[in-house]
């Protein structure tokens, strides 16, 4: 049994609220327990430079965490100078799976920029932000077609992200922070509604991990997705 | 009449929202209207290397917007690689104003760290920080002494701030976006909780100000930091 | 009695030099007493980004402090790598406080650039900044006519600016260093030649200031800026 | 048929040369193919201050790319003043594949610090860079070993790590830039010389990867590690 | 007699190896003993904005050491944000003495970019890397020239360095790290095939030099540059 | 004759002004013509991290061009972030001229760090720099003898420092702007007191320079430094 009463396969309540913010054309704050990410969706015509002239648009990310989401106090990056190493990594990881939900083009020559910000941190906040962000693209389509900046619809399908790991030798779904910082195998999932991936990260923290243990974190992974995508689903009344 | 329906000397709706995240150990959701601000007091044994040995303590602040609190997008400050004029120069005026509330002395060799992150913003961003933050100084302050990192109060009394601006002739209480966008002067007053000021900082945007409209605007921030203050107390139960 | 001599409401001597330097449109070498500090004015042809195919020019400022201008060395900026929120707040005033002076309609796309560069400092080098740019101004614009760079004149008229403060209980116009540092609340005042307000920022250092301490303050500084002036008049032969 | 002429399941030639430098502790050239990286590893004295008194030592890499390594010249890092998101994903990415050959408690309070530079580059320079790092970092231990700045060996093991994907819906082994450029999937695994798992990381460039094609991949991973551990051994005489 | 059993007036062993990487239009490896840096041209249409539209092209050049190419592991200055001065020094240095060998006006709107990397040190980086760019500066023109990017040759010599020094009352040539540890007057000298002198920069480290000795060094500056540039001409061939 | 009605062996008015700011301990205008240098040097006790323990003193110079000291307006380096090639170039080359007129040992474990601020450049402004900074770190040492912070005058003797170079063929003592900017060949030369050379720099501008032409270059510089060197003594009361 895990700290908090879940079964080794049991999500954390997941909860997704939209129009969190008024400004955004998407605006969407997500919670997996007490892991809680604003992520908004901004809508800009224009590509960046590299893409001009090319007709396609272009979806990217920017993560951070507000200094005293986690148990002690980190340093702002924005007073340190630089983004570290960790920040860039859920950065690119999130704009590549968003990416994955796109038809580039038909957005045309314009740009999202989805902004993942961490407000309470409680482990697994970057894949609470991937499928976060998942909503807040879509109201932030819905919003281009509405405002006929785009004629067809880029969507192809949802995609959500979920954390598997090995503590103490069990295989669990969705790590929270005490289970996140024990454990022997950490990975993240990435896949699209229709249970195809997009992307795997997997660490061995402690020791190195076996084949039969990765088809065993893919198998709970696949089952979080699943719900994930059910509750996104959900949020957007479909 | 105002575009809200408010009166010239009218607060917006205050609202004062204490353990909004659970790491800190102050942490504060401040709202006047639709200015969302966050403000978290973290506590951390020791001091700047320059107080070392004087045995006094340390309140310091530092002020942030996410990307996506305003009406367009703005570059993140930790991707630009620093901090803006703007910013800097609030979160001076933030940490000024919250030294005021305290006797450092008391305080002992301890740092309090104050982050105000701007959720979203409908002007008077820096005025909610400095209101909210004061409370979540507060708790930080009821922590350390539970936790007898510190014998006595530090506390010497409360500090809010509003702003208040003369727009086409006529002073107005606690501008919100699109009044302080067209004002002729915008003025920031911070006071304590006996009507002593701690930092007056009128600007004239358009035309040049006389005295008298000077004391008209002073006039308006003692109200609305009475009503602040009041706020406050309530928040706080006393 | 203060330490130099000098009565309340008494200035330091004010010497104003024009043309201090060869290569800009506007050189002014002004001195508060100990104080001195060179600004130069700069003209170029067209405006930033932001402002461009509007009609209108800008006028912007920079503020440095050379290294040893102060009692101990300071670390030269440029070498730190960045501005410090000080240097940034002083030249933001400075460029808001310029731009009161002019009607940027009848300057054209063109762009002033002010730098306030202190040689020596005594306390006041912002308010003496903002003095001395000024005149510099004026002989830029001059030099604009000359060169019939501009038609009609974009004068609206001169501003000066001058510290006043409370030490021990009196209030002071124009704190030297040693004041500076004694003093309880400090306040620092841009005003037209007409006599409107461009800007107050008032900090107290100690305790509170009540509303009548803040009228003794306005007085005085509206007789400083008054004596400013008329040396602006004076070194401009008008 | 690949263009080079390979099979799927085989690897480009690979070599690896020892004491390529001659200040280093280890130095050693990887070729995979055309891509070259040269990894030397450091010894000092000494951890980290935040592992400090716990007895333990440290290992961590950094990354680069010469200017010129790639088809077309990249900016220097240096001279752009910071070192970029994939830059610093891939020197984690090292570090921790390292930091799994090694029991740092043997260590002692000891840093090597592992420098891989890509001369040339033609795909798969991390896993290049990886398979380099192991060898040098034995060179390194060795080295310790006889200057007796340790008495037990550390190592645990040699790692591997190479590049697999689906090209054409057919999956590869040890992807060159051609074939990089144009898959589907992309997937670098980091193996021990026992086959336990280190990191998967694996991504769909294009659409999304299937369970089934996750297992292909990881079977060809599986051969191409055990042939680069045989290589490493060779070029150790072990 | 030198530790190296070398004469004062004898180069090291000097290797002059083309085509060493295989994406650059000039790529070299150039030792001079134990020193060995990596010399690319690459070669791009257009030219810096400041240069736009006047019809002459652009050799600019960049220096880097690899952090382990000397006795103890120098900091990376990608990850410490910054070039240093002395790389910045040799920098402009090496572009200025390969830019004394072209007709930019031969050159059209183009810009060739010199990229050092010094992949092991013992001395006299910066002469080597200025000796071995020219050649690699030569195999870019006649890329261009094969790619009729230019008509003209715009080669007008070559151009070699050398570093002299005294070391204990005595002209050495060509110093090695330990020499040029221990030299009273360290010089480097870049002269072209025909014996003009490109720069000179000769410091007194311990006490000042005469003008017989500046005499002494420039003689032997002289036979290593011939020697040099004799080198040069075998390894193209001519 | 040269545009100032100089000959080509003839000084431009020297002027030396100690005292000209009052907070250094040494500080110094130097003007050579038009070119105007303030120089100070400030004293601290202690020394960086390196020198440590070793009962040496260091002497370190920092240069910096007021943004409008030339023709044209150049961009702050504070506000740019860094400071350029050409800055730390120079400030190099003041550092180590002027380490060479001192005892480190005798300095004891104290810094001085000179700064060298540019108000008004017409060329030569390193030269002129080297040449007041001298006369300013004479003064801070006599302000420590004083003062007693060390016992024996670590002076070894004055250096100075002048620009030769060609001009239309014809060898010129310290260029000008406009010559400067004319020239085939530029060199520096810093030589102390009694003759001895401290550095040369001698670069081709345009066409290479002989060895006759280097000993004509060297001829002028020797009488231009013992013309500098009786202004410094006539300066110092010597």
């Amino acid at each position: 049994m895990r700290a908090s009463g879940r079964q080794p396969d049991q999500l954390r309540p997941v909860t997704i609220t939209r129009d969190y913010t008024r400004h955004a054309e998407g605006s969407v704050l997500v919670e997996f327990g007490d892991t809680r990410v604003l992520c908004t969706a901004s809508v800009e015509a224009g590509v960046p430079r590299w893409l001009k002239g090319k007709g396609e648009g272009w979806i990217t990310a920017e993560y951070g965490m507000l200094p005293r989401a986690t148990h002690t106090r980190n340093g702002r990056e924005a007073s340190r100078g630089k983004q570290g190493g960790r920040t860039l990594e859920i950065q690119r990881l999130i704009g590549r799976s968003l990416r994955a939900m796109i038809d580039l083009k038909k957005l045309g020559e314009n740009t999202i920029t989805i902004d993942c910000d961490v407000l309470q941190a409680d482990g697994g906040t970057r894949t609470a932000a991937i499928t976060g962000s998942a909503v807040a693209l879509v109201d932030a389509l819905t919003w281009m077609l509405n405002q006929k900046m785009i004629k067809n619809d880029p969507l192809t399908g949802l995609v959500a992200a979920i954390s598997v790991g090995i503590v103490k030798g069990e295989p669990l779904l969705d790590l929270e922070y005490t289970e996140d910082s024990a454990c022997d195998t950490d990975m993240n999932v990435v896949m699209t509604q229709h249970g195809g991936i997009i992307e795997i990260q997997g660490t061995a923290e402690g020791k190195p991990f076996s084949r039969e243990e990765t088809a065993a974190l893919l198998d709970l992974a696949e089952k979080g997705v699943r719900e994930l995508v059910a509750a996104q689903q959900q949020a957007l009344n479909w």
